[in-house]
């Protein structure tokens, strides 16, 4: 066994320590006894000390365990002392931003790594078993999808004294593309032109937008995944979409079964049903304009207007699937101004093609 | 069937299609017989139109297909007319490189995308089934892993009229991330500090050199593997290496076996043996003092320098591994002098812990 030390407790001739190596919530339970030939030091060992331990893994006697382990030799690899910030009481989100490099060690932060090692790979997983190609769009591009003045520029010429045009301007031909370049904000454009070809692939990359909104919702760099199908219309694009979130839910409640309860026993005690709640129903569609129709019949005073031609809020959303479907739900057909211009008008043009996928709890996915 | 037509023959009283979706390499033989409703304007497909056929999949008479489908009903999704640039004769990678959102419709390059698609899985699922966590490292980062002067900056400053401190230096605290800030060469710091949480980790996301160097090895942005794992030596290490290098060329063997032929045909006739010959000899590891003495003693008349403390190259690689040890080898430690400063230090302190692999064909992998 090898890993670091969660806590120690101390009994007669022997005392207890809980080892975790970081590979699940659960620790191993190790008994040190009074045999062993450094015991004066492993008597030491306090929370974060790493170390290797040798012995027999026996059925425990103890509560809370099936199994331990009866250590016949303690390595340290590493002490920790009592500057360690990490202590068996639980620590606030805010506390552990501020040590980064350590949090993963904590009970909240190991799940969500975990959780999102695993999600990332179900990913892959889902789209490799439907025969996607998985491509790499570039991340450095000369392009904005979506829009201006939310990009990062990057750039290799001097800042302080940049080449200049005779006119006084930035002289882009001297930077390191010879043109401006940014980072990319989407891979779309790229991957439809590979749909062209593999008939389905996906995209699952970092993103980036410099907007500064500091929500839950926003963030600088995030991993976006983009599947992009030819010969599909609307209806196949949300049967994949509907067909996916189900899929990750699945995976993750078989994958990380332990991982979820302790995030449902500290962060989110609706987590387990509210999953169960997306899983076993079948996503209602709602066409927009029905959508706005339902809304402003429901007789609720909603904080944010309702209006044919505004975009819905997390509100509404969540009225539409918890209230009102009472299963999740996909919006579609979006009047065409509220969407951008490279997003299929559906016939008659007045609307666009895009859909979204409404949970409760969260709205929007 | 969906898909895009690559050829078209006629016969007397019906013609052939070859129709390929991009799943795979072959095309599969449609017979459009003059009975169709719409045999007028079928007649005038030509290659690179889309199209939507139904019909019944029947054994084939004829030569190179076992199976063929006799169209019932072909719905035209897009014409194609004679400048579409993909014909049936070869194209050069210069002139494909012109055409970058066609080019993965040629054979060449869907061959390329398939296997880096199933590559990128394989390497997933390599350290997934080996209990790795997948962690995504920061992209846009104020560390700089490598040495100065190879980094792209990220900035959302205005490059023309930048804000300026008192002394006239660009003022960085009115920058995005009130800092300077640039695009990672490696995610090996924040990975390391997850393997001593996780004991295993690895990272797989796109990595960023400002350098101008126009070889076949450099690239301005690509998508690096880092490994990183606790309680573990150089032993480990290299089994870990050699370990994946195999797995993954047994994996492509397995799974695009036809896209490696079509390499071993048109690119490197010597593909398919040079990956047999790394998968199934053992590797060799050779201590970096060991290789400079062989290759001093080998009689070779090579075109760099062969010294102690300097960088083998190319040639001294495959030299070392076609005709010294006529197997797949691992150089390791390093004198300190030539790896980077945060690269361990073996125990003498007079070498490091970094290896190559190298393989015939290439030298170092």
């Amino acid at each position: 066994m090898q890993g670091w030390v969660r806590t120690r407790r101390d009994s007669k001739d022997f005392f207890f320590i809980e080892l975790n190596d970081g590979s699940c919530l659960r620790n191993l339970q190790i008994i040190a006894k009074n045999l062993l030939a450094n015991y004066a030091e492993v008597q030491r060992l306090t929370t974060g000390a790493s170390l290797i331990v040798e012995g027999e893994l026996v059925a425990s006697q103890g509560k809370g365990q099936s199994w331990e382990v009866v250590a016949e030799k303690i390595d340290i690899v590493g002490l920790a002392d009592d500057t360690y910030p990490l202590q068996k009481k639980g620590h606030t989100p805010e506390f552990l931003r501020e040590i980064a490099h350590l949090r993963p060690r904590s009970n909240l932060f190991g799940c969500v790594f975990r959780l999102r090692s695993r999600l990332a790979f179900a990913i892959h997983k889902f789209f490799q078993e439907r025969g996607f190609v998985y491509v790499h769009t570039p991340i450095i591009t000369g392009s904005d999808c979506e829009g201006a003045g939310e990009l990062f520029r990057v750039t290799a010429i001097d800042a302080k004294n940049p080449p200049r045009t005779k006119d006084g301007e930035i002289d882009y031909a001297r930077d390191f593309f010879a043109r401006p370049t940014y980072l990319t904000v989407s891979g779309q454009l790229e991957a439809e032109a590979f749909a062209l070809s593999f008939s389905k692939v996906y995209t699952f990359g970092p993103t980036f937008r410099a907007e500064n909104s500091n929500t839950s919702r926003h963030a600088n760099e995030f991993w976006m995944i983009e599947p992009e199908m030819a010969f599909c219309d609307l209806n196949g694009n949300m049967d994949l979409a509907e067909e996916i979130v189900k899929y990750l839910i699945v995976d993750l409640r078989e994958s990380c079964p332990e991982e979820l309860e302790l995030l449902a026993k500290f962060v989110d005690k609706d987590l387990i049903s509210r999953l169960a709640f997306v899983v076993e129903r079948a996503f209602q569609r709602v066409p927009y304009t029905e959508a706005i129709e339902l809304l402003k019949k429901s007789g609720e005073k909603f904080e944010f207007p309702v209006e044919y031609g505004l975009n819905l809020q997390s509100e509404h959303e969540r009225w539409l699937t918890e209230k009102h479907c009472k299963c999740p739900g996909t919006v579609f057909n979006y009047p065409k101004e509220i969407k951008p211009f490279y997003m299929r008008p559906n016939d008659a043009n007045k609307t666009r093609t895009p859909i979204d996928l409404l949970a409760p709890g969260n709205g929007e996915i």
